[in-house]
C-alpha cells in the first residue's frame, strides 16, 4: 500500500472507526486534529474534543521513509512495531511512567495513545532553570523495572531468548551504531562543529587511543551484549514531566542490549545540560552554580535510586523464587558480593555510553538545543570542550570511577577549571 | 510422528531412496549398518558399503528424548536442526576441518555425513601420548575462521542479528548454563565427587567469593554475549584427529555466544590432559614431563596461531572492505591499538571460561575419561586438586595473566607443587 499522510478529515473519520478510541473521544465531527511532529521520522497529531477538550490522545504515524528527507530514504515501518510492542511492554511493568496505548494498527503504521497534555519535555524544563522534586525517584523506579525485568535475573532463559530475537531492531540499531559509536570518532562528513571548537580538541578524539578503544568497546557492547529490552534512546527529549508525574516516551529504538545503555544516556544529558548551565544560568546576571548542584544531584539520586531498586528486585526474586543467579549460596555472602559486583560493572558500562552519548551530542549531526542555543561561539565552544573532557574521563576511566559521586566530583572540577584542553 | 529408531534394514532401505547417498554407497542390499552411538543424546550409525568399504557414511539421529534415559525425558529434536545448520556453516567456512554433509531431513532428524573411518576421538590420542603435529595449526585455523566470520567484525549488522536469532537453541543453551556454570558451585546432587576429594576443595568452591563472583561473570557472558555462532561444546571428544588431519565434530550446542567459549573448551581439556598426565604419562614407570611439555606447547600454540589468524582475518577484510569497525583511522595507531586491546579481552574470556569447565568436569556429572580412568583413589584426588587450583587461578586472574605462556608457567607451578590446598 502506498503511503498517504492523513488529512484531519480522514484522521479523525478513523479514529471515529475504532470503538475503544471513539468511546474515549466521542463523535469524529467534534474533533480537532492538529500535526505537531516535529522530529524527524514521524507524523505526530494532537487530536482533541473540541468541546471537551479533556478527551483526547496523540497519534504517531511511521511513513516508510524518513520524514525529513521523504520517499527518497526509505525506512522501514517495522520501527512502528518495535515502538508499540515496547511501550506495551514498558507499560506494562511500569504503568505511572509510560504513555498508555489505546490503539495500535500494524497494517497503517500508527499508534493511537495517551496524550500527555499537563506534561513538557524534560530537555525544555531543564532549559528553563525547571526543577521537578520526583523526577530522580520516577527515573530510578523506570529505570530499575523496565532493565531488571527484561533480563535474565527475572526470566526463564527461553523466554529471554525469544524475547531478543523478537526485539531485533537492526535498522534503527544501526543509526546508533553509526552516529554514536563511529563517526563522532571520524573525519566524517555527517559531523558538524561548532565555529569556535579548537581543532586540538577535534583532533583528540581522532588520535588519543585510549579514548578511541574505549569506544569501540562500548560499540562492542551496544552490538553484542543482549541483556534486556531498552529503550534505546532515552535522552531528555524522551522523557515528559511536570512537578508530579513523569514518562518515558518514544521506545522506537528499543532492543536488546546492554541495561547501561538507557542509564548512560540519562546520565549524559544531565551532564550536557550541567555544562550548558555555565550560559543559561548567567542569563541576566544569575549564579548558575545551585541549578548545576541540583541536576548533578539528580544525577547522583537518580544511579543510587536506580542501583538500589534493581538489587531490591533481583533480591526479592530471588527470595521468592528460590533460584539464584549464581546458584545456591548457604552463606549468601558471595550472593551479596556478586551483586555488588555486578553494579559496578553496570556502572562502568553506564559512564562509558554516557561519554559516547556526550561526544556525540557536541560533534555530530544530532546536537542539544541546550547548547545549539548559545549564541556566542566561544562561550558555547567553552563548554562544549568541557564537556568533551568529561565524557573522555568517563570513558577512559569507567572501570576506576568506583561511584556516582565521584562523577559529580569530576563535573564539578571540570567546570572549575577553565583553561581548555 | 511418534519416534522409532530405524532396523538396519530400514536405514540401509532409507539411504538408498535419496539419490546423493545411493550415488556414494552403492546398492542397498550391499550395506553394513552397525550402531556405534555411545553418547547420551543421539543414535550414531556407520554405514558400509560391504563389497567396497571405502564407500562409507556416518548417520545421526536425534530422537525426540534423551537417549539415556529415554521417553520420559524430552528433548526437542530441533538440536538436529542447529547441528546441520551449524556443520553447513562451519563446512563452508572451513572445510578441511568439518565433515561434509550429504543429506539432511528435518523431519527425520537425521543428518548423513562423512565417515572419518581413518581418524580417532582426540581424547583417545592424548590419553595414549599420541603427538599430532599439525593439530594446532589446524585447530587455530578452525577457531580463527569460525569465530571471526560469525562476528560483527565480518558480517553487516542486520545478517549477524538475524543469524543469532536464527541459531537460538535454548534447550541446549540450559544444560551448559546449569551444569558448567550453576551445579558445580553448589551443594547440588547431580555433582558426582572422587572418593578421596578433599573437602576443603569441594567447600572452596561454594564459598571463595572471588571464585562465585567470576563463575557468575562468565555465566553473564555465555547468556548475553552474543558474539559469534559458536561450537558450543568443543571438548577434545567433539575433535577427531590423525596424523594429518583434524575435523571438529557434534556441534549441537551451538548458537550464538561469546567468542572465548569455543576457545576455553578447547584449553581446558587440554590443561585437564596435562594434570591427568601425572598418572598417564608414569604407567611403566615413566617420565610424564616430556609429553606434559608438549601439550602445554600445543595450547601456546593454538592460542597464539588463533590469535595471530584472527587478527590477520581481521585486518585483511577492513583493508578490503575499506570500513573499519572503530571507524576510520588516518594513522591506523588506535586501531593495531584496539586490535591488540580486543584480543587481550578475548583472552580473559577464554581463561574464564577455561576455568569453569575444568571445574565441572571434575566435580559435575559430566566427567573426562583421563580423569575417571585413574584407579588409585589418592592419585586422582591429588590431580583433581591440581586442576580446580589452576581453574580457580584461570577464573580468578583472567584480566591479569596476560598472555598465554603465563598459563603455560602457572601449569606448571601447580604441577611441581605436591602440596594441595
Amino acid at each position: 500500500m502506498e503511503f498517504e499522510a492523513f488529512t484531519a478529515q480522514e484522521l479523525a473519520a478513523y479514529l471515529g472507526d475504532v470503538p475503544d478510541v471513539r468511546a474515549l473521544l466521542g463523535d469524529p465531527d467534534d474533533l480537532d486534529v492538529v500535526e505537531v511532529g516535529d522530529g524527524n521520522l514521524n507524523y505526530v497529531y494532537f487530536v482533541t474534543n473540541a468541546k471537551a477538550p479533556g478527551r483526547s490522545v496523540v497519534v504517531k504515524q511511521a511513513p516508510p521513509f524518513l520524514r525529513l528527507v521523504g520517499k527518497t530514504w526509505p525506512l522501514s515501518c517495522q520501527r512502528m512495531e518495535h515502538e508499540v510492542a515496547a511501550l506495551r511492554r514498558f507499560g506494562a511493568l511500569c504503568p505511572r511512567h509510560v504513555p498508555k496505548v489505546y490503539h495500535a494498527d500494524s497494517k497503517r503504521f500508527l499508534v493511537v495513545m495517551q496524550h500527555l497534555a499537563s506534561h513538557r519535555i524534560l530537555r525544555q524544563g531543564l532549559m528553563d532553570g525547571a526543577m521537578y522534586p520526583r523526577l530522580a525517584d520516577h527515573l530510578s523506579t523506570y529505570l530499575a523495572h523496565t532493565l531488571f525485568y527484561g533480563s535474565d535475573l527475572f526470566l526463564a532463559p527461553d523466554i529471554k531468548k525469544h524475547a531478543a530475537s523478537a526485539a531485533v531492531n537492526w535498522e534503527l540499531c544501526k543509526i546508533t551504531e553509526d552516529l554514536v559509536f563511529t563517526f563522532p570518532f571520524e573525519d566524517h562528513p555527517s559531523n558538524v562543529y561548532s565555529p569556535a571548537l579548537p581543532q586540538a580538541a577535534i583532533e583528540r578524539l581522532r588520535t588519543h587511543e585510549p579514548l578511541r578503544i574505549a569506544a569501540a568497546d562500548m560499540k562492542w557492547a551496544f552490538m553484542n551484549h543482549a541483556e534486556t529490552l531498552l529503550h534505546g534512546d532515552l535522552h531528555t527529549g524522551s522523557i515528559m514531566v511536570n512537578e508530579d508525574e513523569t514518562f518515558v516516551i518514544d521506545p522506537e529504538f528499543a532492543f536488546y542490549g546492554p541495561m547501561g545503555f538507557d542509564v548512560g544516556a540519562v546520565i549524559a544529558n544531565l551532564l550536557l545540560a550541567f555544562f550548558s548551565r555555565d550560559w543559561h544560568g548567567r542569563i541576566d546576571g544569575r549564579d548558575p552554580v545551585a541549578y548545576q548542584e541540583w541536576l548533578l544531584e539528580q544525577m547522583v539520586r537518580i544511579w543510587n535510586g536506580f542501583s538500589a531498586q534493581f538489587v531490591e528486585l533481583w533480591r526479592d526474586n530471588e527470595s521468592r523464587s528460590k533460584r539464584r543467579f549464581i546458584g545456591a549460596d548457604a552463606e549468601s555472602r558471595a550472593l551479596t558480593a556478586y551483586r555488588a559486583h555486578f553494579m559496578r560493572r553496570l556502572l562502568a558500562d553506564t559512564l562509558g555510553f554516557a561519554g559516547c552519548k556526550m561526544i556525540r551530542r557536541i560533534v555530530g549531526m544530532a546536537k542539544v538545543a541546550e547548547i545549539t542555543r548559545i549564541p556566542d561561539a566561544q562561550v558555547r565552544a567553552n563548554i562544549e570542550v568541557r564537556c568533551l573532557r568529561c565524557a573522555e574521563a568517563l570513558l577512559v576511566e569507567r572501570a576506576t570511577l568506583g561511584d556516582i559521586e565521584q562523577v559529580a566530583t569530576l563535573a564539578r572540577e571540570i567546570q572549575r577549571d577553565i583553561a581548555t584542553m
